[in-house]
C-alpha cells in the first residue's frame, strides 16, 4: 500500500481531507442563492485574511491569471511601472507587464536579495510611474520582501502598489489596508491548502479609478464584470465559475478561520524555525536575505559536492517527498522546502529525517538525528 | 433526506460519481511523470473527440477564457473578423473581439435563426477578413449552426475559422479537421460531465502561423507557452494547473471513450428527440430553426399566459430541477431544457413529468402523462 507522494514544495501544498470531500460533493448550480452564499462566504473570509475592506474578486485561473488581471485592468500601453526583480516570480511579473506593452523599469537584484524600499524610491524619483509591481514572497528564493516599507514609499507619492501575495498569504503577516496595498493577488493552493485553479485580487478605490481609464484589453479578467455580478442580489460570476474548487476553498477557509488567522501565522513561524534549525544542525547554509522572515519556504544551499537537483530527485524517488529544486541561476545550487499550508510538526520532522538519510547516502557527512533533534528543540520550547 | 438539485440547464451538467471521486482524490504533483501522464491522456482523448490532429491546449479557466485565448493569440488591433450573432454567445464572441480592439463585422440574425454560410460568404466578399468567429451550438437559443458549411466558405478563401464548441462538443457531430476548423474551443462542464473550470483549444498550423505575427497581448493564455511546456519530456503546464479538475476530466473522458464517441452522440440525439416529442405532446412549440439538430439543448416557447421565467423558477422551487430561462430578448418567452452530458432516458422522463405538473399548476391545460408517453414512444422505438 503505497501512500501518495507528500508535497513539500511551495505550492500546491497538502490538502486536508475535508477539502477533498468538498471538491467531490455535488455541484451547487452557479446561478441562484446556493452559489451566492458560497461566493459571499469565501469573499468575506478572504477579505478578513487579507485585512482589507476593498473589493475582492475571484477568477477561475491560476495565480498568474490574477497577476495578469492587474496588468490588464490598471494600465494602458506605454504606462511606466517599476518592478523589483529578485527571482523567478519578479521576472514573471516583469514579463506580464512587457507582454501588455508597458514601459517596465526593472530594479535588478541578485536572486536571494530582498527588495529595498530605498531603491523603489530612487526608481520613482528617476521618472514618474503609475505603479510598483512586487512579490511579498519571492517563491524561487524564499525571501520575503518588505511590502510595508515599499507601501510607505508608494503611498507618499500616490503610486499604486500591486503585491503578488500568492505564496505568502496566510503564511506571513500582511496588512493590506494598513500598508496601502492597492491590489493584492493570491491563489487557492498555497497556505490555504485548497487545490490550484482559483486566483483572487483585492482592488482599492485608487485601483478602480485607474481601471476606468486603462485601455489594455481584458474580457475574461475584466474586474468590472466581476464586480457587477457580485453586486446582484444573489452574487454570481460573469462566467461559469470553477464550482468544485470554490466548494473546496470554502471549506479550507473555514478551517483557516477556525484555527484563527493569527494562530495560522504562528504555526507557520514555528514550522519555519524548526525547518531552519534542522537544516542548520546538518551544517547546511540557508539561502537568501532575512531567512527569519521566510515562513513560507526555506531555501537551502546545496553543500559542496552535492547537486541540489539530484538531492531533490533522490528524496522524491526514495521517500516520495517532493521538495523544490533551485530555479534559474540557482539550479543545482539551492533546494527548497515548502512549509506553507496544511503541515504540522511531524511533517517537518519526517522531511528532515528524509533529508538526513538522503544526504548521508549522497556522501555528505550526517550526524543521524541531528536535524530532527534541532527541530524538536524548537517545538519543545513553544 | 433532500436530494441535491438536478441540473437540466445547458451546463454545468450532472456529474458522474466517478468524476466526483477523482476530484476528491489526492493531488498529483504538477511537475513530474504523474501529471505528465494525466495531461497526455486527457489531450489525446480530447483530440479524438474533436476529430483533430492539431495541437490541443488546456487552460485553467472557464470556456470564455478559451474564447479570449483565440482572440488574443490570433489577431492584432484593427484586424477584421466576421462574427455571426444569433444569440447571447454570438454577442459574447463579438464583445471579446471588440475588447481586443478588432474590427468586428457582425452578421446580425434574429435570435433563434441559424447562421447561413451564404451570409458569411457575402460578408467576406465585402472586405477581406482574417477570420470568422462562430458558435456551433448557440446555447441561448439551442440552435446548431452549420460549421461544416461555413468551413467550406472559409477554406476556399484562406480565412481562419474559429468555432466555439463549448456547449456542442460531444453532444453534436463535429469533424474539426474534415470541416477545416482552425481553432475549436471547448469546456469541461458540458457533454463530458466534468465540472467547470477547464477550457481547451485546438490550434491548426494556419492558426499557429497567424499567432506568430499577432500583437494582441497575452500571457496567461499564451498558446506558445503551453505548447512549449507540453513538449517537455514529461509534459506540464506553464502555470500551475487546476490539478483536481484535470483528474476529474480524465475520468469523465474515460467514461466517454468507454461508451464510445459515436454512441455518446446517438444517446444525445435520442434524448433530444424524446424531449422534443414530449414537449410537443403538451402542445408547446419548439423555439429556433432546425430543432432536429439541437441535440444539446431544447428551447421551448412559453405558452400564452405562462411566463417562462416563472415556470423555470417554479420547477426549481417545487421539484428541485434546474431548467434555464430565456436570455436577452427571449427573457420570459422561452425556457430551455439541457440534455447534454450525463443523462439517461429517465432523467428526461422525470423532467417532462415535472413540466406537466408545473404547467398544470400554472393553469395551462395539461393532459397528465402525455409528455412522458411521447418520450417513451421515442425510447421504445430504438
Amino acid at each position: 500500500m503505497e501512500k501518495p507522494e507528500i508535497i513539500m514544495a511551495p505550492g500546491p501544498t497538502p490538502v486536508p481531507p475535508q477539502v477533498y470531500l468538498a471538491q467531490g460533493s455535488p455541484l451547487v448550480y452557479h446561478r441562484g442563492p446556493g452559489y451566492g452564499a458560497v461566493l459571499r462566504e469565501v469573499t468575506d473570509n478572504l477579505k478578513t485574511i487579507l485585512r482589507t475592506s476593498n473589493d475582492l474578486l475571484i477568477f477561475a485561473s491560476s495565480g498568474t491569471g490574477g497577476l495578469e488581471s492587474a496588468v490588464a485592468n490598471l494600465f494602458s500601453p506605454g504606462d511606466r511601472v517599476v518592478v523589483p526583480v529578485a527571482g523567478y516570480f519578479g521576472e514573471r511579473f516583469a514579463k506580464i507587464a512587457r507582454a501588455f506593452h508597458l514601459d517596465v523599469r526593472v530594479i535588478d537584484y541578485e536572486w536571494g536579495q530582498a527588495v529595498r524600499a530605498g531603491d523603489v524610491s530612487t526608481a520613482l524619483d528617476e521618472a514618474p510611474a503609475k505603479a510598483v509591481l512586487m512579490q511579498q514572497s519571492e517563491t524561487s528564493t524564499g525571501v520575503i520582501h518588505d511590502v510595508e516599507a515599499v507601501g510607505e514609499v508608494t503611498r507618499d507619492r500616490g503610486v499604486l502598489l500591486v503585491a503578488d501575495v500568492v505564496s505568502s498569504l496566510g503564511a506571513v503577516p500582511l496588512d493590506s489596508d494598513g500598508w496601502g496595498v492597492d491590489v493584492a493577488v493570491g491563489g487557492s493552493q498555497k497556505a490555504f491548502s485548497a487545490t490550484p485553479g482559483l486566483a483572487f485580487v483585492s482592488v482599492s478605490d485608487a485601483a478602480w479609478a485607474a481601471s476606468k481609464t486603462a485601455t489594455n484589453p481584458r474580457f475574461y479578467f475584466d474586474w468590472a464584470a466581476y464586480k457587477a455580478s457580485y453586486e446582484l442580489k444573489s452574487p454570481e460570476n460573469p462566467f461559469t465559475p470553477a464550482i468544485s474548487l470554490m466548494l473546496g476553498l470554502q471549506v479550507a477557509l473555514r478551517l483557516h478561520m477556525e484555527e484563527g488567522p493569527p494562530e495560522v501565522l504562528s504555526r507557520h513561524r514555528i514550522l519555519s524555525e524548526a525547518t531552519k534549525e534542522g537544516v542548520r544542525a546538518l551544517g547546511l547554509d540557508l539561502f537568501g536575505e532575512h531567512p527569519e522572515r521566510a515562513w513560507a519556504v526555506t531555501a537551502v544551499r546545496a553543500p559542496e559536492g552535492v547537486d541540489g537537483d539530484e538531492l531533490v530527485a533522490k528524496v522524491r524517488a526514495d521517500h516520495r517527498i517532493i521538495l523544490a529544486p533551485g530555479q534559474g541561476p540557482l539550479k543545482g545550487k539551492v533546494f527548497r522546502i515548502g512549509h506553507l499550508g496544511y503541515y504540522d510538526m511531524f511533517d517537518i520532522i519526517r522531511c528532515l529525517a528524509a533529508l538526513e538519510l538522503t544526504l548521508e547516502e549522497m556522501g555528505y557527512p550526517v550526524k543521524r538525528g541531528a536535524a530532527v533533534a534541532a527541530a524538536e528543540g524548537v517545538f519543545a520550547s513553544r
